[in-house]
């Protein structure tokens, strides 16, 4: 191949593995560009937050082209990747085709309903800022319609919660759901009795958090149900059809809203692009990050399946930063003719929020529980939120809705066109005239 | 009628008439049930800084049950009306159909497009949040795909904004959008000449603000035209066929976004319901805001055509709060059994911002232009907007773009998932792989 005195890498995806490749070769004798379909980057740990109308999404989104702004040989394409061919290098999009001399794709994942019938169409999901906000206006609608159904059973159906999935986003889910329906949505709703509202959270294994140490597992299971959240292990759900959520063993559970939180997997779509060695929809990539086969092509982030010490490394933002500047400098490492090095974790830790004053914490083989850990929590997330304006205005809403145990983002916007959140099959309100005649 | 204890108000509309009904029956010996189709009331006068990237949503739209929180006669509920039966007294929704002792209609205004092909299908409104977003979201798109067009005359097109009508609306957007294209834009755009961007304000008449003193008309024209934007008077639009804008007299305009704020009218689907006297889709009411021959039905707000001193009052917020105070007032007079008044409009002024530091007021007959006329601008939307929280925000965005002279809210968002976003009928980026060989 002919000498090349710039080489063109592109980087598919602007959440934290693509973004942090993009930040390591800032500056670098390399062209890039950065694409992906939507033109922020989004901080999806706190995704759960806008979901239960803590955050308005713009606080946990940020606008790619701030990010590299100082980005000199940094280019920013909006559009959306159909294909990658590997053999030909390059990236075709519903616009452009970009032919490029190093890859990364870092396009994250998606929800894994694992087959469950009925999941895909009737549950709602937290991957991404559109899911997060249909989430909570419907959540909103529900309580618009309980305030003026007449039947009871009905009723019971609007203000019942479902979640499935005990890892961390299931847990700070129905944790804030939970804090959200007990207080500011009962100041608004004065009219509900509040005891026909339900949060379940169901795991289908006998713990919550796997992964976690027992006694941080132990804490949030105490915790939620302290909170009122009913929790259910050992609870595999079977089918979902309409309202009704049917579980293995047979029961049932009647509820308008099933959060699925149970599972995630890569690009399905990669699949067609004959990726080599592919599990569970994500790619197993060489001990350096690169694509089996293709030296001038890598995978960072949640799509990158890596093994460590024998076990995968879990789809979480501190693995995709690391994978993402690992990435970045094996490419360099290419360009000046060296090896690429192989790809180790440091594990920092882990973490998750239940609630007010409440979270569980590992650092390293330590755990902490309660108020010190929530404080860590809060902290760890303002500075990894993109952004000086992001991290105040989070930090601002934080403490009002901390203080006056308020939450301000109620709206229902945008609105559903199709009406769903109207009261339907009601006939007429009270008819005050007659009764007062 | 036999004698009731307790009547029933039903308030169609939670704008600023609607609510200064619903603020002033508070209390009283009466049920209210407001209804709206949103869940939140939505502060118009600053829609038009969401539609140019300077506010949140989130930041002008308050949820109506927080407002309505301390009233406990007051009931909400969300629904879209499809017919008020007059004679029936039923307000009919697409959910329940509520009747009612005494009716206020507060629905406000919609675009008037005044027939001009092309215009209602072709043009951007900014009349509801959902339509400042989309906006918001086409303008950021332009650019996004200006970034990556190559034909001269296409990329000029994406960055030519046409506004129709040198209303305050129209002279406030204009203002704002060429400070957010010459500004934060410019910084995220470096590959572009912003000497092909234009900004464009169409008025058919030969004066921008109608109806304002001739001194504040020239300085708003003087600082638009300094600040870069083409206004163009005696300027009537004739057909507006994609991205071709036609004028009477035969010039025409090539841009991608038209945004029409050149003329509003009264709900149309009103005319169905059989209302009586009709004037540009508005109701003319009584001198006491009744509708004639219907004593228990009001109309406040933009929705209410009411002449004083043989000129129609203007569709401003101050008109409406004013009207919605007058018709809940009657209402009560009408309970005890007293005559309604008529109303009269106290007129505190009216004023326009064209851009950082201008601005132009009238108090009485004194006019004020420039900077201090900008801070009474500020602190008067500050003062009117609803919810501590709301002004906070606001007001922290607007220090945070002021010193910094940047927009923080550019997030495309909810994504258009048609993707006009992304760049079409390019077939491929420079292979630079080719041109380094």
């Amino acid at each position: 191949m002919p000498f090349r005195k710039r080489p063109r890498v592109v980087i598919v995806g602007a959440g934290f593995g693509g973004l942090w490749v993009a930040r390591t070769l800032k500056g670098a004798d390399v062209d890039v560009i950065l694409v992906d379909r939507n033109n922020f980057h989004t901080f999806l740990p706190l995704l759960y937050q806008v979901a239960s109308a803590e955050l308005e999404p713009e606080q946990i989104g940020y606008p790619v082209r701030s990010i590299l702004r100082g980005m000199r040989n940094i280019d920013f394409m909006m559009a959306d990747v159909k294909r990658v061919n590997l053999d030909g290098r390059v990236v075709e999009t519903d616009g452009p085709k970009i032919p490029y001399d190093y890859l990364v794709l870092a396009m994250g994942s998606t929800t894994n309903f694992f087959n469950v019938p009925g999941a895909e169409k009737f549950a709602y999901q937290l991957k991404s800022l559109e899911q997060a906000v249909e989430l909570r206006n419907h959540i909103l609608c529900c309580f618009e319609q309980a305030a003026h159904v007449k039947n009871e059973t009905k009723r019971k159906q609007l203000l019942a919660f479902t979640v499935v999935g005990g890892g961390a986003t299931g847990l700070e889910f129905s944790g804030a759901v939970s804090e959200l329906i007990h207080g500011p949505l009962a100041r608004d709703f004065p009219m509900l009795d509040f005891r026909d509202a339900s949060v379940v959270l169901l795991e289908a294994s006998d713990r919550l958090l796997p992964g976690m140490p027992e006694r941080l597992q132990k804490y949030a299971l105490a915790r939620l149900e302290k909170m009122g959240v009913d929790v259910r292990l050992n609870a595999a759900v079977s089918e979902i059809r309409g309202a009704t959520i049917r579980l293995k063993g047979g029961d049932s559970i009647k509820s308008e809203t099933v959060v699925w939180t149970a599972g995630v997997s890569g690009d399905p779509q990669i699949q067609a692009w004959g990726l080599p060695t592919i599990a569970n929809g994500r790619v197993a990539v060489e001990k350096t990050l690169q694509i089996p086969g293709h030296a001038e092509a890598y995978v960072a982030g949640d799509l990158a399946y890596f093994e460590e010490d024998g076990r995968p490394l879990p789809m979480i933002a501190p693995v995709a930063v690391q994978q993402g500047t690992a990435a970045a400098l094996n490419i360099l490492k290419q360009i000046e003719g060296k090896e690429p090095q192989p790809f180790r974790y440091f594990d920092k830790g882990a973490m998750a929020t239940i609630g007010r004053n409440s979270a569980v914490v590992r650092v390293g083989t330590r755990t902490f529980t309660g108020f010190f850990a929530w404080i860590v929590w809060l902290f760890v997330h303002l500075l990894y939120l993109i952004g000086f304006r992001n991290r105040l205005f989070v930090m601002l809403n934080w403490s009002w809705d901390y203080l006056l145990f308020e939450r301000a983002v109620r709206l229902i916007f945008p609105a559903d066109r199709e009406s769903r959140c109207h009261v339907a099959g009601e006939t007429v309100v009270d008819d005050k005239r007659e009764a007062g005649s």
